[in-house]
């Protein structure tokens, strides 16, 4: 199973993609989603899109999952990145893949098996699941770590009911 | 000049088409976006997307302006908001239309003459200024004060250029 992880962002959006084999995890592809500095807020919007769905199109994940925000003691900050992660779940559901959320916790428990974890820590255990010569950057590394987090997600459900859990669609219910 | 206004909206999102000609504004079509309640997240912020697209496609507005959205007491609330109010802009900028954002202050100045109308006054004047036989509904109302907003702001800028000067009008809401 490829599964694609979104950490979004108004200026930075960071990507990983994995691919999921029973108990083994293989990196396929990261990166990050830069906007034009210049560009109206609009325009940046539409950057953050074109550049997801390209990746959508390019590596076809059969599953997708994002960050959940919450609200940082910057409401500006985070009201903006509200409009961005909008704009990139519009473009997983446009690309009908299932789509999951997690929250920083969950997603920092599942790559370092702690909640609490620093971007370092995270980044550094990335790339050890991973096995991967270099760290990714630190965007890039929160996204392979959101994908990781789903793909133990998937796996823990498929133990407990021994077949393939509910993948939410279009139309579901949360 | 067509203008789009937009009341951005995480359940039900307003619009509102009017031309302007000179000081003339005429109404051409409002109306509601509305999400389908048992729907995940996703799949609302599709519905919006692609409400406000067919929107633009039917009616071709050369302009369109949106609401700004600030922190409200309610964070999450914002938040959500925040992430239909990116898939609105982003259908604008697909569109390739010109976009414009106005406070709220300056959206119930230029529809009612008084920065701190209520809802109602708002709907009243909408229906007044573009001599409507009933209100149009709260959401819908909203748009079409944003459209409003921006034939005033246009105008005036004409006018600063020496263009066409502003002459109030039984149409007008100067």
């Amino acid at each position: 199973m490829r599964i694609l992880g979104i950490d979004p962002g108004s200026r930075a959006a960071g990507y990983g993609l994995i691919e999921a084999t029973g108990n083994r995890l293989d990196f396929i592809a990261c990166g990050v989603i830069r906007v034009t500095p210049g560009f109206s807020f609009g325009a940046r919007l539409q950057e953050i899109h074109s550049g997801i769905v390209e990746v959508l199109a390019r590596h076809r994940p059969q599953q997708a999952a994002i960050e959940e925000v919450f609200m940082a003691k910057n409401a500006n900050s985070a009201l903006k990145l509200g409009h961005a992660r909008g704009v990139l779940m519009l473009a997983v559901m446009q690309a009908e893949v299932a789509l999951a959320e997690y929250s920083p916790r969950q997603i920092k428990q599942a790559a370092t098996g702690y909640g609490n974890a620093d971007k370092e820590q995270v980044q550094h255990m990335v790339r050890v699941v991973l096995s991967l010569s270099k760290a990714p950057s630190q965007d890039a590394a929160d996204a392979l770590a959101v994908a990781i987090c789903h793909a133990n997600h998937h796996r823990f459900a498929q133990g407990l009911t021994g077949a393939k859990p509910p993948i939410p669609t279009k139309g579901s219910v949360r």
